[in-house]
């Protein structure tokens, strides 16, 4: 029998991936990582982690929270175990008007739309808004996790520089009216303004409302990525860009880093025509997210003390960023710099000339200490005398040990360097697709 | 300040959606279903719902949930509030095979990916396969919820008629010769072979066999939608295509009908290469499913006798079938005709010439009776005479007076029709975006 055209599946054996000629356009950029064999290894209890974004829950009531998902459960299972709406769960999303007025936004449940972790409400904005080659900017460098969700709808990245103080606006206003001369079409500025992944800095006042300006002017729509918001270690919080422009931002929040990830609760506030075609791209994409998991968080933000846990979560931060910054300084080889985070998860650190923070890795690791290369936050290939190091996760004394063994692994890089003239090298690459490990 | 080309956003107020000329081509097909607002009057108690496809969760022993997942948090709770990793959890992948020899399928658990309900695991074999305008071939009429998905990915959704045994090869062949001499590129037939949603119809042992010959000759993929394989009335469980074809077969499966849609577990079985694409676009979708929802659901097939539970489910569901088709028999005005499920939720009927089930719910609600009109089951506007009807959630008794109030509003219909020619009629519409009540 035949079928016309031919599209056979190959025979098992005679190649790797029978389906290889059949992806679509978009499946061909998704390519596992270099670096994922590394960070298998990484993960073993004698390698001290500099890489993880992981929250330390452990420091959660953890006899508290059991008690909460039981009586949840016997209380209101029929609701807890059943399909949800496509927007989530009513009294949630008041719940998250609630903790959004912490940074100054005044909003209604009726334009929050739920999602699995932000990371869903991202992909479901690139969705509904890039066609492939659409322009996309971004801070450089950027979160690893939106670089992936951006290349699977074959957006074009544009990075534009940030210093101490975050963001350049003029360079985001050149960055718009040159994407514009080469005929693209400039959908929205993606930012993490504070706190940010993987830089550690943070948008000044001054700033956000240059930005505002400029994308306001431009008629280029701002998603502003906020998990680390409530993590300031100075306790102050910055006001959201979305509290002074409700029609210009998309805000996205997540409870991965004030509670916890393992809910995968996260969400979207959106200008209300936007918001309608969230929640059909919600639907369309997992129907609803879990009823039972929005219910815990919800029940947990009823009954207990969040505010008093997320204090919490900033003095054990705190603790952890200073025993960071104090052992970069006390170790660290002439050439590297680092940024000073004031809230976050995050140090961004550059090597000295002539060194690949990627090559280097598995010297790292063989060290017994693992960190993110630089590159994984560019979609250009820069960042490959970067890193990111993460303060979250390993307790202070781990921390000071980590240090120590990469500072250990420079200086053998630097005596290379100086022998031979540069450091090891890797090929550069574009974006990778992040493990949930380097979120 | 200029920017190049124009794309200003419109000062508020001045239209109703400021970004209408800014979404991706994929979004403009993202629009409510007109019968939303009417399914919204539907939730009413008063109503009995004939319409949704929520399982009976109230079934299930509330208590014994609640204390195993107290105990999950008590005992694990560092890793159940953590992320996970993108493919899911590996226990839990272990016993999901398990779950899966149940229907005769062998496969290990590195070829199971864990996703947000099977509608993620069916988002992401789409995302991973459809280029706009390529063709998905699928049953007429088809999952409401599945046709929302391929629209999203801007599909050319094919339908293959369907008998009482199923899907009709030569059909399903000639569909793939005719697609192919316009030119399209088919690049999967999407199937729910077991007790169909929404026709309630079962693909026969002997077509089961066709279908893989005909889609093997022709190198289509198959991605078998099986989220009520173990619900049979009768005690036997149909064999899996997967079952006889590894690497032909996308299997997609979900915890929601036998267990509890709350958690929003399902999961994807895939030949190992595409296996690898699946990881990848789960983590630039959403990094990684609940952990919490994922140890949940293993740890109740670990301590809970979950064979039985689904039993009681089978005589549960099969009392509601009963209902159903007897008073459809004794009830429903001459000229209905309707299918006989041997399993799962779903009876689907043939109102007589003349008729229209779209037209008629308006008429049907304020019967205190809903259904979901057939043309939301079809990509291509077929469907004005059908419409699907659920057991799965009302008491029998409800079942009983739902129908009763049913064939009241059908005949009223036909008094309309024989004394002017026709009944009520609506405008047709192409695919609706279900919302999760219509699962």
């Amino acid at each position: 029998m035949s079928y016309g055209q031919e599209e056979t599946r190959q025979p098992q054996g005679s190649r790797i991936d029978a389906y290889v000629d059949q992806y679509a356009a978009r499946a061909r950029g998704m390519v596992a990582s270099e670096v994922r064999a590394l960070f298998a290894v990484a993960s073993r209890p004698e390698v001290v982690s500099l890489a993880g974004g992981m929250p330390y829950v452990t420091a959660l009531p953890l006899d508290t929270v059991g008690e909460l998902v039981q009586d949840l459960v016997s209380r209101r299972g029929p609701v807890a175990l059943q399909y949800g709406s496509g927007q989530g769960d009513p009294h949630l999303r008041e719940q998250i008007c609630e903790v959004m007025r912490l940074e100054g936004i005044d909003a209604g449940p009726d334009d929050v739309v739920v999602t699995v972790g932000s990371q869903q409400a991202l992909d479901l904005v690139t969705r509904i808004f890039i066609d492939p080659g659409d322009v996309v900017l971004a801070e450089g460098p950027s979160y690893v996790g939106a670089l992936g969700t951006f290349a699977a709808y074959q957006a074009n990245v544009v990075h534009v520089p940030m210093d101490s103080e975050g963001l350049i606006p003029e360079a985001l206003a050149e960055a718009i009216t040159t994407a514009r001369a080469a005929g693209r079409r400039v959908k929205f500025l993606y930012t993490v303004p504070t706190f940010q992944n993987p830089a550690g800095v943070t948008l000044s006042a001054a700033r956000r409302r240059r930005v505002l300006e400029i994308c306001n002017g431009a008629g280029v729509l701002v998603v502003e990525d906020n998990p680390y918001g409530l993590l300031s270690f100075d306790g102050d919080t910055m006001r959201a860009l979305r509290a002074d422009d409700p029609e210009g931002v998309v805000y996205l929040g997540s409870f991965s880093k004030t509670l916890a990830p393992g809910f995968r609760v996260g969400w979207a506030l959106a200008p209300h025509a936007l918001r309608d075609k969230l929640v059909l791209a919600m639907e369309s994409a997992v129907l609803s997210h879990s009823a039972f998991s929005q219910l815990a968080v919800g029940q947990y933000l009823t009954t207990q003390p969040w505010r008093e846990q997320i204090k919490d979560f900033r003095e054990l931060y705190s603790e952890r960023r200073d025993a960071m910054l104090s052992s970069l300084e006390a170790l660290m080889p002439a050439g590297c710099t680092w940024t000073r985070p004031a809230g976050g998860f995050f140090v961004w650190m550059t090597l000295p000339e002539g060194l690949d923070s990627k090559a280097m890795l598995p010297r790292a690791v063989n060290a017994r200490v693992a960190y993110v290369p630089g590159t994984g936050f560019f979609a250009d290939g820069k960042g490959s005398r970067q890193m990111r190091l993460s303060y979250c996760y390993p307790e202070p004394d781990r921390i000071r040990e980590g240090v120590r063994r990469l500072a250990g692994v420079i200086e053998q890089e630097l005596a290379v360097r100086d022998t031979f003239g540069t450091g090891s090298r890797s090929d550069r690459d574009g974006v990778d697709t992040p493990g949930p490990d380097l979120a």
